[in-house]
């Protein structure tokens, strides 16, 4: 996608919205309605794919959902939950879409995800009205330290999935009406180039409406708000025998319709 | 503590500091000297504490503790962990500290919490530096609703603690230097008047160092980041019979050289 047109959002539109990427959600249904009829005069600039940085980097909470691909649930062992399995990947653990990401020891495992970008905030949300709350989809890697994560009772997923660099996110979010079928986008992982996961965000087991309508039963979601959605069958620790990842191996992570993250695994203790 | 004098920070310090209570921890060490060298004729106002507001609305990252008293893992009849037991409360469930809580439905519960507030953020802090990153104490209410705490595998702790007004924070927050001993303070929890929950910080397992040390070795820790410090014995559902708490309720969180929360527990569903 290198060379295509960008629009300078603050300049184009003369103000009315910030340029700031985490803020820009406060006033996503104005911009919708703004990107749709007042761009036809815009200056438009060639864009260097390559330079994106993390299109939402300090959302308010981050939701990630566990177990939600049954093919990865059976390579796990894990029967699958009546109810989705939430955790967090505190914030300092977010990244751009190609930033290194720093072995932190242990056991460094990949996980494809697709994620949500929350537009319209709310409580109670239908699972009929739930696409209507969505800005966007965009690609994550859930990078996750195995060894830290079976540790302790209950098992500590949130931490040993915020390690610096463990939440790429990028290169773009893509507004659901983008997609032919939002429900249905190819997911891919790679691992210096061999494809290691490869489904359908179809295969689901909690949707992207189940998910925004399940946790907004329970908190308030905001503009800017991420959810994270689980990961297909293709893991590092699904695998026999088990393979992690190492200082020098490049995880490139796909979804069909958004784009790829390329993150690069380094040992340097320079980068934390 | 009403009556007291207060002073306007944003406008005694001729705008070097802002008024804004989550934004004053970017600059928490410059205000701390401030606060000491220049205040002399800074003018005075009396404060009403029945109308303050949380003083920690937004934190990036909010970790809350878990199993971090002996006497309450025995009642939960759990082991105590090897490391500290992490979650976290979304940040939309935090309120002030006499806003009332909403009852969700299942069995609401009660958790007195001493809370940390990080004034200067880090990575790879060691015990000994950890009180030096703290810009002060303040008194946390944990509320947590049990049945969905136990639903899932792995349990849900964070969901299950982070409905609407399950976090509410302050009144104030004071510094560790206001402390004889910043590690060992009265906690206490009262519902309806009736003193539940009574132990001092001092019986903490990880205790307010090795709780900073522990999460920055793995995440980097944000300037007004919350870590709520876990609650100790004489939570409801520790209770033989248990017991839970309905409408009407009140509940009281009170930790020496700190002051009081006090929240009703309301079934009022428009106050959601």
């Amino acid at each position: 996608m290198d060379g295509a047109d960008a629009i300078d959002v603050a300049r184009a539109s003369r103000g009315s919205f910030s340029a700031d990427p985490q803020s820009i959600f406060e006033t996503w249904a104005e911009f919708g309605i703004w990107a749709k009829t007042g761009l036809t005069d815009a200056p438009r600039e060639p864009v260097n794919f390559g330079e994106l940085q993390c299109p939402i980097p300090a959302p308010r909470q981050l939701f990630a959902v566990g177990l939600n691909y049954g093919a990865h649930n059976t390579e796990v062992k894990r029967s699958s939950s009546a109810a989705p399995v939430v955790f967090t990947k505190f914030v300092s653990s977010i990244s751009g879409p190609y930033d290194p990401v720093h072995h932190p020891g242990g056991d460094l495992d990949w996980e494809a995800e697709l994620v949500v970008v929350i537009g319209r905030g709310g409580h109670h949300i239908s699972v009929d009205a739930a696409w209507g709350h969505v800005a966007g989809l965009t690609v994550g890697q859930d990078f996750s330290e195995r060894v830290s994560q079976r540790t302790g009772s209950p098992p500590q997923w949130s931490l040993a999935k915020s390690y610096a660099g463990f939440a790429p996110l990028g290169p773009v979010i893509v507004t659901p009406d983008e997609f032919a079928r939002p429900d249905d986008l190819a997911i891919q992982a790679r691992v210096n180039g061999e494809i290691v996961q490869s489904a359908r965000t179809s295969e689901l087991i909690f949707g992207v409406p189940e998910l925004i309508s399940y946790l907004s039963e329970i908190v308030t979601l905001l503009p800017g708000d991420v959810i994270f959605t689980g990961t297909p069958a293709g893991t590092g620790i699904g695998m026999n025998p088990q393979r992690f990842l190492m200082a020098g191996d490049v995880v490139e992570t796909t979804i069909e319709g958004i784009g790829s993250l390329r993150n690069v695994v380094t040992a340097d203790s320079e980068l934390v």
